[in-house]
């Protein structure tokens, strides 16, 4: 490195060509090779700081000597979420196309915030936000939405709005009704949005782990009646535990009589419209509000994107514009959007490019067929295990999860037992780091879940490990 | 493309790699020659919806075509905030190999959520933290952060941290108090939280844009008197219109006697510790409970990159910790930190990877010259201004920031005409789209800013934009 250049944060050419080859290189080399590699990484603290821990350095290292530590050092102690045998949570199966779009935004440091800033970043923002309007059904005209860092922030962002609209200023009586399998981001963000725990109704599940109705009506009637204000009905299209999307039509009447907001949190399974069987299981998905869909996670993208769509884009802006002086003589012409007048952040990565590019390039149609080949998998994999007699089908293929546990015909384990076995067998795969498959809770039972998303999983990869969970339970 | 591979939203090995190259050529020719380009772009969004405005395509689009559509019609149709001559709001000089880390992170697709996703990120992200609260004086073995996606979200992640620590459930009596020139974005996140217009104080700022010290306490005290309870004091250490940094020790010696929070906004200026002039100017900081710093500004990352440090990272644990049942299993060791747990975010991408290897790579030396040169060229600019009969310094170069307008002398233009003159000034070259240059408002004065931090910036491309700006006058 030149010293002069250096001072200006600057590579020389060929440094910077060379530089970004290699990283192409790698990022090519791990996209080639990942499924061999152990998907799961694990390190103590201890290992990692004698690793890594050091004090600033004031001194410059070689590009190379950094780029090298950092293979080494760093990205073999990081869990492969794009890995075939990456099952847990909800994997990043992600694309090639969208990580180097990705590069390209950040590259050229496109900053999305403002249409002045980036009208070419805001149209693209728009145009995609159009195409997820069209596939669930939106307004084509008035609807509006905006990409997120995640799901967590699309459903703070649609819950804000919510509140906005709803209650005003004083929502000091308002209360707010989800399901028990809701994700803990909506608890996270009625919690950031200053709602005490007495305003939040956790209404319990059925047994396919979907609003139980009738307890539902209940509790609204009650809370008219104890003067609490009902503002907010946040449904699932997709719980993350079991893939269960709740009574989407039926849940929309209600909140349509009763004035809610209706919230529709398919951040995870939100992508399954893709797909005929999942079309069909979102029947309903339409009378939302706003509805939360997570591109980082089915839409495969990489991380991170997230997404909230609204009937009404007016309901965003007339919620987050916040005009600083500074800022003002670029608000001239008032018809164009503002990306960070439409939500919480300001300063905005240009996300729609990956969107963008990797819909132009694959098309559509092959993101179809990944996510019906994840449905197909899935359903595979069910009629495998209820086929054995050593497994147990705790909650069926459901947008491609399934909750499962070793249950064994003639042993006679309680369900104590049973829960032992399978929180050990969880343990003993993950330790052989050959498979990510961790438990969940499901009625109190401790169980195997699955989350099929990854267009690279092959049926063998799964039977694979299934066998691998049976040597480990013996 | 081969029609089974696109079905798993692959390319091919040879693909790829062209695709890669040809992404990173892209880059490096955008570093090598962005000077030579026009900073601001400007369309309108007819023009926008007939380049870019299309259906969702349902079949797949040659690599090549998608990626020249980019480049012909997307990237030329976005402002270059790294550009020497971009002025305004504030630049994002950015850097390349932070570019390549980010990019090296997106293609490996790595979840930076907990340590059992990734003990290499959670060990980058402590480590790059601690360099950070070692800089800053925070408390070495106590202190704590979290990146965030910007300044934006890392002031709301302070102010929800302030409101549960000071007033846990309830804070309808609670006031903050902060100057009429902090950030936007802290107003945004305190009615993201809940709090209603009344529980705002905007404190009326001196002739130096610093905090009125005696009106501050004076509101103070009558809140009290009339049962409001003050909770949290937000001081800017480098407001955006000037770069003013309050009177740091006297408003942390208030905060403590009146029990308040003390978070200090430093998204733009806290970078300015690096020189020695910042570090004098920056006396103070290291009192704050919590500080916003922002590696996407004056610490030259490309975006997204905010950061929040706490004097104790409990403080974000016990305010933002909710365990889904499906994370359970990964939660084993306690003594391990998931960011996950420390802010809003659920998902999170490996910030912390661009900030250790462009810091690594340069040195932190490196970085600490590029701020001083920031300075010192600010500082010039200033001194060329003041010669001028031309032209009145209406706020000095204060941390690289500096206001002024066209006011030439002996021509008795109003206060009016001033304000008309340099608005068209801005207007004019802006719509030469040779320089970003902006007017901000100060004093009710219209005037112009620059915001200097770009260490690629000569004299001579601000003295060409001054040459620019009067022959505009004229
Ligand atoms: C249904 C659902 N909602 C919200 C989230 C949170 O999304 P993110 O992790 O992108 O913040 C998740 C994450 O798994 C989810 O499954
Ligand atoms: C002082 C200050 N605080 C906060 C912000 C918001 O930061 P971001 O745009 O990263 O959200 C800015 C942005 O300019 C700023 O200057």
């Amino acid at each position: 490195m030149e010293a002069q250049a250096a001072a200006r944060l600057e590579l020389s050419e060929q440094e910077m060509r060379e530089y970004g080859y290699q990283v192409v290189d790698a990022i090519v080399a791990h996209h080639l090779n990942q499924h061999k590699e152990k998907p799961v990484a694990q390190a103590s603290r201890e290992e990692m700081d004698s690793l890594l821990r050091e004090d600033v350095p004031e001194d410059a290292t070689s590009v190379d000597d950094v780029f090298n530590t950092v293979m080494e050092k760093v990205m073999p102690y990081t869990n492969i979420m794009s890995h075939p045998k990456f099952y847990s949570f909800v994997p990043g199966p992600s694309n090639y196309v969208s990580a180097m779009a990705d590069a390209l935004a950040t590259g050229f440091n496109v900053f999305s915030g403002g249409w002045a800033a980036s009208p070419a970043a805001a149209e693209l923002e728009i145009v995609t936000i159009n195409w997820l309007l069209n596939l669930y059904g939106f307004p084509k005209k008035r609807g509006g939405g905006i990409f997120t860092s995640g799901g967590s922030m699309a459903n703070l962002t649609a819950l804000i709005t919510a509140r906005n609209i709803k209650c005003g200023d004083d929502f000091s009586k308002a209360v707010i009704y989800l399901s028990d399998q809701a994700h803990s981001s909506n608890i996270k963000a009625i919690r950031v949005m200053g709602f005490r725990k007495e305003q939040i109704r956790l209404i319990p599940t059925d047994m396919e782990f979907k609003f139980a109705i009738n307890k539902l009506k209940n509790a609204i009637n009650k809370d008219r009646l104890e003067g609490w204000k009902p503002f907010c009905l946040l449904a699932s299209a997709g719980t993350t535990n079991t893939g269960t999307v709740d009574q989407l039509t039926e849940l929309s009447e209600i909140a349509k009589k009763e004035d809610l907001w209706f919230h529709i949190d398919g951040a995870y399974g939100g992508a399954a419209i893709l797909s005929k069987n999942g079309k069909q299981l979102l029947k309903g998905v339409e009378k939302a509000d706003s509805l939360t869909v997570d591109p980082h996670k089915w839409f495969y993208q990489p991380y991170e994107m997230g997404c909230l769509l609204v009937r009404n884009h007016k309901w965003l802006s007339g919620t987050f514009t916040e005009v600083p002086e500074y800022l003002k003589d670029v608000e001239g012409n008032k018809s164009e959007i503002n990306f960070y007048d439409h939500g919480i952040q300001l300063t905005r990565r240009f996300r729609a490019l990956k969107f963008y590019m990797s819909v132009k390039t694959f098309g559509l149609n092959a993101f179809r067929q990944a996510v019906q080949y994840n449905f197909d998998l899935c359903e595979k994999v069910e009629s495998i295990l209820r086929k054995s007699a050593k497994w147990e089908v705790v909650s069926p293929a459901t947008l491609a999860v399934i909750n499962f546990r070793y249950h064994p015909i003639n042993q006679n384990l309680s369900e104590k037992e049973l829960d032992e076995l399978n929180s050990k067998i969880s343990e003993r795969v993950v330790n052989s780091r050959e498979a990510m498959l961790v438990t969940t809770v499901l009625n109190g039972q401790i169980v195997l879940r699955m989350c099929l998303i990854n267009p690279r999983t092959t049926l063998a990869d799964v039977e694979e490990t299934i066998a691998l969970c049976e040597k480990m339970a013996e």
